[in-house]
Order: C-alpha cells, then sequence, then structure tokens
C-alpha cells in the first residue's frame, strides 16, 4: 500500500515535526513534505501555536510545484477555523493530486473529517504510514484528545538503593550536573512542570527552563531568544504557599491547584480550585483534568515521595524518568516513594523498559506501565 | 614491542583461559598458545585444580614443534612443584625460543622467578602483554596473592526503588526467572558462596549450583557431570543455625563461621572460628582473611539487608552485581542495605559502572568501587 519512497518522505515530515518539540505547545507537533515528480518541493513544521501550520510552510515553498504532488504529513490536515484558516482547504486550493497522513486526528470529534474534505475534492488521500512513530511526537495532545487528561512524566532522582536524602534531609548532589542538564531538556518541552507545596516549602525551586542550563546540543537547536517557560503547577492541598516563595520572583504563569481561592497574588498566578478527594487532599484526576482543559499537553512532575507516590497510586503517570547515581545511601535514608503498605506482590504494578542510557555518571532509565 | 601477531595469539591464549573459568578454583584461570613459523601448534588451558597446568597441555599437543617456538602464556609459568612440576622447566625442555606472557605472577613470593628461570636456560622472555585483560581473569586470585583477602560480589536485587520485599515479607517474585539463571552461572563461577544466618531462617536456601537452572548457553559449555560445587560459607555470629537448614541435605562443604566450635554436625560441616568485632558481631575482615587462607578466590555473596551492609561499610565488597525489577514498592516495603546513618553526603561511597544490560525483564548492573 506504501511504498520504499512514501516511508522515506514520511520520514522526513517526521524529522520535520521533532523541530517544534519545545515550542508548539499546546498544539501538536506536525511536519509536512510535498513532492513532485520525485523531488521535494515543500516542507514545512509547525513552530508555534498561532502561526501557520506545517502545511501552510510546505505550501508557501512549493509554490506551483505543489499541482499534481504528493503531499506527507504527521497528521491528518484540520478542516476547522481555528487560529488560522484550515489546511485541508489549503491543500485543495494548491492542486495537490495525493495526501498521505501517517495518522488521523486523534479528537474524536473531528477525526477523519480533513481527509474527507480532501476526499471529496478528488484528491487521493491514505493515512497509517509510519503511525506508532507519529503517535509517538504527541502522547500529551493525543492522550488529551483520546481521554480528557494529560500525559504525566514523573521524574525520580535517586541513589541505586532508591533514597532521595540522607535521613536528616540531605540530598546535595546525589545525580549528577549532566542529569540535571538533562532535566532541563525534559522541562523544556513539557506544557507544565508540577511539584508539591512540600517541594516548594523545602527546597523553594524555581521551576522554571534555564538556557543556561541546557546540554549544549540543546542550546544549539533552540536558542536563548525563543525560550517558551512552561506553567508552573503548584499542589497546595493545604494553602501553605505564599507569594514570597522564589518561583514569584520569575516570571511566566504559575497556577496554585488548592481548595479554595484566597489571598493576594501576583498577577501572574491563578488558583485552580480543585474538588477533595477522600484522603482530605485534592483530587489529582480531577486536577488533571482541569489541566488538560486548560491544553496542558505534557506535564513534568518533579515532586517529593507523597505527590510522586498520590500520583502513581491514581495510576496517573505515564512515564517514570529515573536518573539512578552510583551510590549506596543505607535504609536510613529518605526512599523515593509513598506507596500504601501493600499486602500481596500481586499488588505491585510493574512497567516496562522503554530506555536505558548514561547520563553523565548516572543512569537515566524510562518506563511506561506494563499493559499485561 | 609486541607485534600484532603477538597480540593475536595471547588473545588466543586469553579466549581459551576462559574455559576453566567454572572448574579451576582455587587455581588461576590459564591459557596457552604455542606458536612455530606462524602456525599454532599447540594450545591448552588449565581445567582443574591437580590437573595438568596450561603450558603442559599445550606442549602435549605441539610436541616436537615447541623447539624453537614462542609459548605465549596468560599467567607467568610457575617454578615451583606444587602438585605437578614446574612448568618453567617444562618449556625448557621443551626447547621454546621465546616466552610472552600477559603478566607476571602476583604471589609477591614467586612473582618473576619463572621468567628468571626461563632467561637463565637461554629463553627469550616478555611480559606485560594484555595484562588488564589477564587481571580480569582472575580478580580473585591476584587479589587473595596480594592483599590476602578474596574478590568479594555483592549480589542485590530490588525493585527500582530500592526494595526487596513488602513490609511483611513476601518476596517472591521480583526478579525474573532470567536473573534467577544468571545468578546460577555467577555461583558456578565462584569459589564460595556467603550468606547470614538471617537468610538461612528465613528462607531455608539450598545455595548450590544447579545445573538444570543454568542459562541454556550455559548448559551447553559446563556440563553437568563436570559441575564444581562451591564452599558454602554461613556467617553465624549468633550460633543460631541447626542442622536441620534444608543447605545440609545437599552435598558440599559448608563452613560455619562462629565465635566458637558448638554441636554435632554432618561430616561436609567445618565450624571457622572468628574473632568478635566490637560490635558483637564477627569480625568480618578476619573472616575474609581466614576464606583466603583456605583458597577462597571469589566470593558471591547472596545475603539480607544487614550482613550486605556490615559487607560494604567494612569495605570489603569489590563488586555489586544489581538486579533491578521494573517496579516500584514505596516506602513502608524493605530496604536494601543497612548502613549508618550518614551526616553529610560526602560519607556516602561511589560506584563506578562497569556494566548494564537487561537479563530477561530486568536491569542487570554490575559496579565496582570508586577510585577516586
Amino acid at each position: 500500500m506504501f511504498s520504499a519512497e512514501d516511508h522515506l518522505y514520511m520520514s522526513r515530515a517526521l524529522q520535520l515535526a521533532k523541530q517544534g518539540c519545545f515550542t508548539t505547545s499546546p498544539n501538536p507537533n506536525v511536519g509536512c513534505v510535498i513532492v513532485s515528480d520525485g523531488v521535494i518541493v515543500g516542507e514545512g513544521f509547525h513552530l508555534r501555536a498561532g502561526e501557520p501550520h506545517a502545511e501552510v510552510h510546505a505550501l508557501r515553498m512549493a509554490g506551483d510545484k505543489a499541482r499534481g504532488a504528493t503531499a506527507y504529513v504527521t497528521l491528518e490536515p484540520c478542516s476547522h477555523f481555528g487560529r488560522t484558516p484550515p489546511c485541508a482547504d489549503a491543500l485543495v486550493k494548491a492542486g495537490v493530486a495525493r495526501v498521505v497522513a501517517a495518522m488521523e486526528d486523534p479528537n474524536p470529534q473531528v477525526s477523519g473529517r480533513g481527509m474527507r474534505r480532501l476526499a471529496e475534492a478528488g484528491i487521493q488521500v491514505q493515512s497509517g504510514l509510519l503511525q506508532p512513530q507519529a503517535e509517538a511526537l504527541n502522547p500529551g495532545f493525543i492522550k488529551r484528545m483520546r481521554h480528557g487528561l494529560p500525559y504525566v512524566r514523573l521524574k525520580l532522582a535517586a541513589s541505586l538503593d532508591g533514597r532521595t536524602a540522607l535521613a536528616n534531609g540531605q540530598s546535595q548532589w546525589i545525580t549528577s550536573p549532566a542529569a540535571r542538564a538533562d532535566v532541563q531538556r525534559w522541562r523544556a518541552q513539557s506544557s507544565a512542570i508540577l511539584t508539591g507545596a512540600d517541594t516548594v516549602l523545602a527546597d523553594d525551586p524555581s521551576l522554571n527552563v534555564r538556557w543556561t542550563q541546557f546540554p549544549s546540543s540543546l542550546q544549539e537547536t533552540y536558542p536563548a531568544e525563543n525560550i517558551r517557560q512552561p506553567v508552573r503547577v503548584i499542589v497546595d492541598s493545604q494553602q501553605r504557599i505564599e507569594p514570597s516563595a522564589r518561583l514569584f520572583s520569575i516570571s511566566g504563569e504559575i497556577w496554585l491547584a488548592r481548595q479554595e481561592a484566597q489571598g493576594q497574588w501576583p498577577e501572574q498566578v491563578q488558583q485552580l480550585i480543585v474538588p477533595l478527594a477522600d484522603s482530605g487532599k485534592l483530587d489529582l484526576t480531577s486536577l488533571m483534568q482541569i489541566l488538560a482543559q486548560r491544553h496542558m499537553n505534557e506535564i513534568w512532575v518533579e515532586a517529593g515521595a507523597t505527590l510522586g507516590g498520590a500520583l502513581l497510586h491514581a495510576g496517573l503517570v505515564d512515564e517514570l524518568i529515573v536518573y539512578l547515581a552510583p551510590k549506596l545511601m543505607g535504609n536510613p535514608a529518605r526512599g523515593l516513594v509513598n506507596l500504601p503498605e501493600f499486602q500481596h506482590m500481586s499488588e505491585v504494578t510493574g512497567w516496562q523498559w522503554q530506555d536505558v542510557r548514561k547520563v553523565g555518571n548516572d543512569l537515566r532509565l524510562i518506563l511506561r506501565p506494563n499493559k499485561e
């Protein structure tokens, strides 16, 4: 059904799409390649919400050469007016003969409409080429569209024996500078960085993206002037956060998840009112639904053992990013995640390895929930 | 100093030496290649204590062709009468013209003597070719000769968050069958398997080498009829072990490390009297010295958090073998190693990654002490 050339051009479109990964939020990463008579005549990717979509960039580059050409797009072209006109119309108007999409729109309300519009205009349409790779570009956007929840990455950092701090709280530095630079990369590609009041009160973190701390490879591809600061979300069940915390001294949106709105806050702050769970703390599933409604695709969680454990126990974590330092801190030291006291090994949830590599002097492990 | 051919033949000798790794204890692994006019005319390796050394096998195979040839040996040929006559004499008698050794004998009492004897007989001698690889063949033999201590590998198995059992003690099965098969390989190549009375009382283990549980690759290279059972060493500080434990129902030597000899034991059992440390428990450094005096090269430790932690704290562990299961068990679960409550991160010892790979569904990490 798809030729070797089709695979080649779609691979190129996927590669282009990735270039938007730090800036498109809340939009998805999309790439487009236009091919006429075996030659790439147009290329484009989506860079930032409100700016042109990938197809528009590629059509502009192709100009008249788009007529009779094939367009490869990593996501079904949109058929609705948003901040920009529908891409399906632009493709029709440019006279392309064939459109190949890696995947249909994950939004069940509009899925298939773009392709139908193209087909009705007499364009040959196909979809599903390299779909797994296309889905991997936008785990957050897809999960939000399909399930009304963001894609949640929980960052954990510990010694080999799963300890995050000595009994007295001392923890600097368990992981290496390279691991901390790697964290900056994950923060940068997230819609939001989420933490708990405990962490804010204990560590007084800034929780922003710091270009100077990027790994040098990232500094080259993501210039300082383009930095998008993710929203900082603080889970403040007991309303303990004060405006004196360091994070308020740094520009960028901050959302305080709380039981009720209270206090005077700088302009950058919004209070999200979240219902309580039986535990007396904020209901984390509700919070995540609220974040999805507010267009948060990918959430990067840097939290303590309590909030991390609660997110895990609620089944809200889609990916673990674990930095393991080559150290043994011993049983008196503090543990990684608070979970209930299980009675049987069968209650322990399993995970699947996705990636294992060295980052500086630490090991970085990526896992996703076991689907068995 | 050494040619490309020299490297080639020594590499072959190293490869041969490895074939003895399950059976030579307490002797070292040694390989030998004899080359005449660019052709390998003899090869051999040491298989078992009391049987011929590598050089003798290779010389027998070479016959008259050894005259004027070059012999490559992974360890300096011996110059003393042990259970077999000195190999240096055999090489002289066979008329070889040149001997290349990867390393000198690590025993400071005899180091260099074999080479001197060869040189005095007019043979050209060289050593140090691929020495790091040769040392890696015999970490236990070398450490015992140089420091009077065995090479100690501590096996750890835990969830991602460093937990070995639920709070109620349940722990089957945290790691995968492939990890347990891998453990059989490590046991098989060790001189002794060491554990503590706690583990014997809690788990009633056999602690023997079980051919049927070997990975299939090992079953092919190490036939069941050749199995050598490592000595089982039980640290029984409080003299709590009873003859009814399962390990006594399985043949093979068992050494009980205790404060004093006591009780009636099966013939396979010896009691090792070990002085007490200030802690009121057996002094583990003294125990290791005793094990080295008894020719134990490599010790494989499968112990609980207390004995494991004590060996670590005493600086007696040369290698960590950590099996990490892709699970999170949570802070109420039991921890990996008991260490003192450190006050500063600077007290935490660092390790160096040696190897990281997947074994079945687990990750196997090998680390050695940080030499910084």
